[in-house]
């Protein structure tokens, strides 16, 4: 954890104890602090202190109640950025002096008490980053002193509600996709603001992207960068006079590639455009990759690739293939193949029927899934807007809510029923059946005897009184560890890599039935409750409701 | 501009003249650096460096083509950012080692070169910041070395893109939900991380928003930081034994409490609710405002804040009201205002009937309009999902098309028509009729003659031959100023406070026809070329288009 005296969270003071006890982690934004919080939680934590009840034992559990985009599931991302949050959780002393301009007629004791927190009295069960996460099942427990935990909410929703929700976004367009596509994620320019697009870069990585074109996203998280030109290259170029320098490996290569262009009778494409791509061969000759749609795809664009590519195909090097950025990508795409295949054919080049064809442009999931019903040749897609923004749900509707304090259930009920909490401290399993495929997850109380396999346990719905099943585990997966023991020094493992946790979502994917992930109609999977459970909370809520008096 | 040694764009390197000498302005976020940009911004400078072609004149303008949210205008914002981003733009020693890994078998001048690079021969013409803007028209027109305005491209749009819409949807929320309603930004858990959630509300804020709940953003920009209490408060107290002193100005406030509440006959409301209001009047007695939908809005929480209220009231303090956050917030803003009038009038106190009501609970621009005609009794409204992700459209399109090079204009056509652009360096104008409204903007080749008042004007519809329209200005606003010049030192004007755009911001309304800003169904704003431009426009696009032939 951070030393009391460094004065901000950067990664350099001394810690004691934990898994790495030479650095504190910190956040990837310099802004993710304690004060990165809804100013709400301080004055609940004020009026605790009042009471004195700041630091009397509190559970919070966060999840959300309902899974983006129609689907049935969603993943859970966030993780380590909650574990350096809480690593280097200390308000410095700007923060407490703005603190007192934004407080006042608060008493000074208290901004003395904020001074000293740390997480060191935290405790944090999470499930692990990049699993398949449904809804009320808590995705964090944060347990600790009832004033600091609430101090926490925002900042740890910040960080979890959008890198699960894009993670998700880009889990769901790797499924319509398909396995055997590249998918490239190209939002920077219309993500919200820098770190808005560095956390679609990353977590779009966990979700199974395969590279993204923002070169921060890159050097910060070791994600592929990817990319090769724009329109306005294109656009820059209207004669071969503006290369001055044409040769290649000793040959005039504008006039190689406009002898293959004679050859095959595309003298009619666009000569700037042209001028462009030979331009852009001559710079990367082994990387070779044209944007196709300046001018007209099929007419001068295609073309005019495939001349330079046979240019550079007689010299040695292997260009790569185009990118298609507007029109029908499905049909531009099938004809562009086709384009591609007779080429290959006249000139014996069986290798330039495989021309890569990356498509761009507005692509969501629905767009991949309408592509694959039409049939294309698109063997990559670069996404931005859809992915980055999440246009089809923007939000995950992820909570942090109190379900105990002082070994006391907490009640939240509610005007909008569904809006009511699960009360109490809960842990949470993941029962497998004899096909190896999660047949459901149930919350109970934690006292309560694990679910053990082969033992007969009866689930129910948290809220319908009539909808109860019986489940004989073949196997029981406990989704919650400690990912965070203050008293013992803070994190309890090392650090998780990009690649972990692609490779654990992946993992995570195949416990879950087909009928849940799909696009269309997923089936719901059932998160239920013990009957223990059942009984205990709902005798709660009947405590709690008011009857009113009609008329 | 950045000193070429220092080793970030941190803002302590010294820079020769301009209007600020002693200091580099520096962007809000660390990550803002040259390298926040796409990879093919850099490959394209590469093979521009290679053809000789890198510091050639070029000249970009940055426009959208569709005002978000179904709407007819928009506002500009981001561009203090981009000055700053300009101002300390240097590729440091890590960038360009990281920038050697991702493209190998590159020259290494062209590294050396990338390692001089900064803005100071660069120009940048834009709308002042806080403008109401309409498609087409450039909102940035940046001109310098080709290479070093491509590799501007992604950080601009991205500074610019979120910022312009998330203010547009703030002005627009402002407009639905009344100038004489306190509009609070509440979004800091839902944002695309710390610093989409710190430019919502910082743009908020522009667009007409009071406050924000998010402390950082109150302490990075001055916001007002608004917000009460949680669930988790309410739900953390069941009985009024934790509250150890419930002294207030020497009298047991929970007995004088409770007076209240028996003489009222609210003996029936949640117990637990009770003592949390009191706990939290005890911290904040001149600040009480509850939330009161956590049992139950009607039975339980307003009878026990008014119960709170009274007794406050009685010792000499002024309560401030309820919020709302869940139900029938048009109703229970009615049935609450109604017991407070009944209060009011029973107790002869009509200071009881102002009591201020918060809603908040999934508000957007279609609810403000629906309790506006439903009838409401709110005074102010807490905004988060909807506002800061801009749920009902989460992207503005704007792009950054190169449109001239070496004094030539570049033509880029495109698949779909709609995405042509307009070539060539144009200079804009809105022209205000008699009436003091603007009646159109028009765009013009450079070098034409501006338009002046009281001479008619031919404006043509950019792509559609027959809209032609005269036009005799009563007044001409050249919409385009200088905001860098790199030559002369950098930015030519001092930093803008945000006090300063949220005035500008409302001018420019003031001077848009009521039709275009109305929410449903708006007239379209006329964005016009005048004859001359038109036809060199479409003269270039007819020598570039391929006529395919057909069979």
């Amino acid at each position: 954890m951070a030393s009391r005296n460094a004065t901000s969270g950067a990664a350099s003071s001394g810690r004691n104890g934990g898994i790495d006890s030479k650095t504190t982690r910190s956040p990837t934004s310099s802004f993710v602090r304690p004060l990165l919080t809804d100013l709400y939680q301080l004055t609940m934590a004020y009026a605790y202190w009042c009471s004195g009840r700041h630091e009397e034992h509190a559970v919070f559990d966060c999840f959300f109640r309902k899974n983006p985009f129609k689907g049935e599931y969603t993943h859970f991302a966030g993780l380590s950025e909650v574990i350096a949050l809480l690593d280097s959780f200390e308000y410095t002393e700007s923060d407490v002096a703005y603190l007192k301009t934004v407080m006042p007629n608060v008493k000074e004791g208290f901004f003395e008490w904020i001074a000293t927190l740390d997480c060191s009295r935290v405790k944090v069960y999470a499930l692990k980053e990049g699993s398949v996460a449904f809804p009320r099942i808590p995705l964090l427990r944060v347990e600790g002193p009832l004033a600091i935990c609430q101090l926490l909410e925002t900042t740890i929703l910040n960080l979890t509600n959008f890198a699960s929700l894009v993670m998700t976004n880009a889990a769901r367009m790797r499924r319509a996709a398909g396995y055997d596509k590249t998918l490239l994620e190209f939002g920077l320019r219309r993500a919200q603001g820098p770190d808005g697009a560095l956390s679609a870069s990353r977590y779009a990585y966990y979700g199974g992207f395969d590279g993204t074109s923002n070169l921060m996203a890159g050097k910060t998280f070791g994600i592929n960068a990817k990319g090769t030109h724009a329109h306005a290259f294109v656009c820059s170029y209207s004669s071969p006079d503006q290369i001055p320098n044409k040769q290649l490996n000793g040959v005039d290569f504008w006039e190689l590639v406009n002898s293959h262009r004679k050859k095959n009778g595309w003298m009619h494409t666009n000569e700037g455009e042209l001028a462009a791509f030979v331009a852009y061969a001559l710079a990367f000759p082994h990387g070779f990759l044209a944007l196709v749609d300046t001018y007209d795809t099929l007419q001068s664009g295609v073309p005019n690739f495939l001349a330079v590519a046979l240019a550079l195909q007689e010299l040695g090097y292997k260009p790569l293939g185009i990118r298609l950025d507007s029109g029908d990508l499905a049909y531009l795409s099938r004809k562009a193949r086709a384009m591609f295949q007779r080429v290959a054919q006249d000139h014996a080049l069986p290798s330039f029927e495989k021309f890569i064809i990356v498509a761009s442009n507005d692509i969501n999931e629905n767009v991949l899934n309408a592509l694959n019903e039409q049939g294309h040749s698109i063997d990559a897609f670069g996404i931005g807007t859809n992915l980055v923004t999440c246009q089809a749900q923007p939000a995950l509707g992820m909570v942090f809510k109190l379900v105990e304090v002082n070994g006391k259930p907490a009640v939240k009920l509610s005007n909008d029923f569904v809006k009511a909490t699960l009360p109490s401290k809960k842990k949470a399993f993941r029962i497998v059946g004899r096909e190896g495929k999660a047949l459901l997850d149930v919350l109970m109380g934690e006292n309560e005897a694990s679910p053990e396999p082969g033992r007969r346990l009866l689930c129910r719905h948290p809220f319908i009184e009539r909808k109860r099943v019986y489940v004989t585990p073949a196997a029981v997966i406990p989704l919650l560890e400690c990912v965070w023991d203050g008293p013992n020094g803070g994190p309890t493992s090392p650090e998780t890599t990009s690649e972990d946790v692609r490779k654990y979502a992946s993992s995570q994917l195949k416990l879950v039935r087909e009928d849940h992930l799909r696009s269309l109609n997923p089936t719901p999977y059932k998160v239920s409750v013990s009957d223990e459970l059942y009984r205990y909370v709902h005798e709660l809520w009947m405590d709690n409701v008011p009857i009113p008096d009609l008329g």
